[in-house]
C-alpha cells in the first residue's frame, strides 16, 4: 500500500476515535459513538473530494466506513481507561491533523497543481472533521482555543506542497510535512504556544451595541 | 407517481413543517419561516446528491422549493393551535426521518450498488435537515437527545438495503424500511426508548483539564 | 473585467472582511484572522457551485484565496481603528449581501435557466458565509437578528432575476439588484425594520416539555 493511502487510512481512524472520544464525554450510546466517529473521520475527506469533483473517498472505498465504525466501538469499551479522555482526544487530534493536512494537499496538488490550491486544501481538509465533531457535540471549537492549530496544519501542509513541487520523492516531501505538521501542533499543546494575539479590546456582546 | 417520488416529496414537505415550527418557536418572520423550512426540508436531499455527484433534488426540479415556500405559509398561520409546538415538531421530524432514510439510502444504492454506502446514505439524509434545522435555530440538536435516534434512521435504512439486495419489489422494500423506521424512533419518543449510554463520567469542561 | 467578476471579488473581500472582524472581536491571532477571513469570503461561493456542480471559484481561480488573505491581514493592523467593530461588520455584511445575492442569481440563473434556482441560489450564496462564520466564532447568527436580512437578499436576487428575464441588459439588472438588497437591509439595520414576527408564545426550553 502506497504510502499516501496508509496515511489517508490512519488518518480517517485516529479522527475517527477523536469523534468517539467526544461521544464518550457525552455520554452518547454506541451508535452515537460511531455516528460522531464517522462525522468526524470521514468529515474532512468528503468535503475535499466534493471541492475537488473527485469521487468521495468513502463511496468510492466503503472500507473507511467500516475503520469508523471498529474504532468507535473499540473507544466505546477502553475510554474509561483513560485519565483524561480530552488531553487524549487533543493529542489524537494533533495526529490526524498532521496526518490530513499532507494527504489534502497531496490531492489537491495531484488534481489541480496549484501551489494556493493545494494548501488551501490541506487546511481546510485536516480542520474540518474536527470543527464538525465539537459542532455535533456542542464543545467549544478547538480552532478557537488560545494555542497555535491552523497555523500547524498550514506549515505541513506548506513543507509537502513545497518540498514536492521541488520535486523531492513523494516519501520525503509526505514524512516532511507530516513531521513538521506534528511538531508545531504537538508543540503548541505542550508548552502552550501562541502568537501574539490581536491586542485590542475583545468584542462587547451584540445586545450592548444596538 | 412513483412511491418512491411520493416519498421524497412526503419526507421535504414534513421536514419543513419542523424547520418551521422551530421558527415559530424562535418568533421569526414568515421569510425567516420560509427559509428554516426550506434549509430543513430540502438539506439532507442536497447534502446526498451532492456525495453521489447526481444533480441536487430541487435544481433538477424547483417544485420542492415551492412545497417548502407552501408548508411555511401554513405553518405561520396555524401553529399557534398546537398545544406543544416542540411535541409536533418531534413527531413530524419522526415521520420525515422514516421517510428520509429510505430515500436516501434507495438512491445510494441505485448509484453505487454497494450495501454499506447506501445504509450510510439513508442516515446521513434523513439526519442533516434535522441538524441543519437545529444548528440555524440554536435550539439543542436532536440527536444528543437521550432517546434513540440515529439508530432509527440505520434500522429503516438496513431494512429496506437488505430486502432490496434480497431481490423484493421496491414497493415491499420502501415500506418495511419507512414502518421499521418509525416504530423504533416513534416507540422512543413515546415510551423514552434508550440504549444503554457509555457509563463512565461525564466529560469535563475543557477549562478545567488544560 | 465584466462587471459580474468585479461584483465577485468585491463581495468575497467585502466578506472576508467580516470574517476578520469576527476574528478580531474574539482576539484570535493572524492565523485565525486569514482562516475565518477566507471562509466567510468563498463560504458561499463554494456551496453555489457545488450545487450548480461547476468549478468551485477558488480552485478554478486561487486568486480569491489570496484575496481573503490580503483583507485579513489589513483589518488585524487596523480594526483598532474602529469604535464598534461590530457595527462596521454588519455594514460590510451589508454590502456583501447586496453583491453576492445578484452573484448567486446570475450564476444560478445563467446554469440552468430557472427563476425559482436562480432566486433560491441567491439567497443561499449571500446568506451562507455569514453563517458559517457566525457559527465558527461562536456568536449569534446574523440570521436570527430581529431586523430584515433574508428578505434583503430575496429581494435583491429577485429583481436581478426577474430583469434579466425581462431581457434587460446585465448591467442594469446587476446594478438594479444590488442597490435594491443593499436599500432593504441598509434600511433595515438604520431603522430597525421588522415584519410582524410570529405573534404566538416563543417555545419553551425543550427539558421542560418532554
Amino acid at each position: 500500500m502506497p504510502i499516501i493511502d496508509l496515511l489517508d487510512y490512519a488518518g480517517v481512524a485516529v479522527f475517527a476515535a477523536t469523534g468517539a472520544l467526544a461521544a464518550s464525554r457525552k455520554q452518547l450510546d454506541i451508535i452515537g459513538f460511531i455516528f460522531l466517529a464517522a462525522v468526524t473521520g470521514i468529515g474532512g475527506g468528503t468535503l475535499r473530494d466534493l471541492i475537488l469533483d473527485v469521487p468521495v473517498l468513502w463511496v468510492a472505498d466503503p472500507a473507511y466506513i467500516l475503520v469508523c465504525a471498529l474504532v468507535a466501538v473499540t473507544v466505546f469499551f477502553t475510554a474509561h481507561l483513560f485519565e483524561s479522555r480530552y488531553k487524549l482526544l487533543l493529542w489524537l487530534d494533533a495526529v490526524g491533523l498532521a496526518a490530513y493536512c499532507v494527504m489534502g494537499a497531496a490531492k489537491g496538488y495531484a488534481v489541480t497543481g496549484s501551489v494556493t490550491v493545494a494548501i488551501v486544501m490541506g487546511v481546510l481538509t485536516s480542520t474540518f472533521g474536527g470543527i464538525l465533531r465539537d459542532m455535533l457535540a456542542g464543545e467549544p471549537s478547538v480552532l478557537m482555543r488560545p494555542e497555535i492549530y491552523v497555523t500547524a496544519a498550514l506549515s505541513g501542509a506548506a513543507t509537502y506542497t513545497f518540498l514536492a513541487e521541488a520535486g523531492l520523492p513523494v516519501i520525503v516531501a509526505t514524512l516532511s510535512g507530516v513531521i513538521v505538521a506534528f511538531i508545531v501542533r504537538g508543540g503548541a499543546l505542550k508548552n502552550g504556544w501562541t502568537f501574539k494575539p490581536y491586542r485590542a479590546r475583545p468584542g462587547r456582546k451584540p445586545e450592548d451595541i444596538m
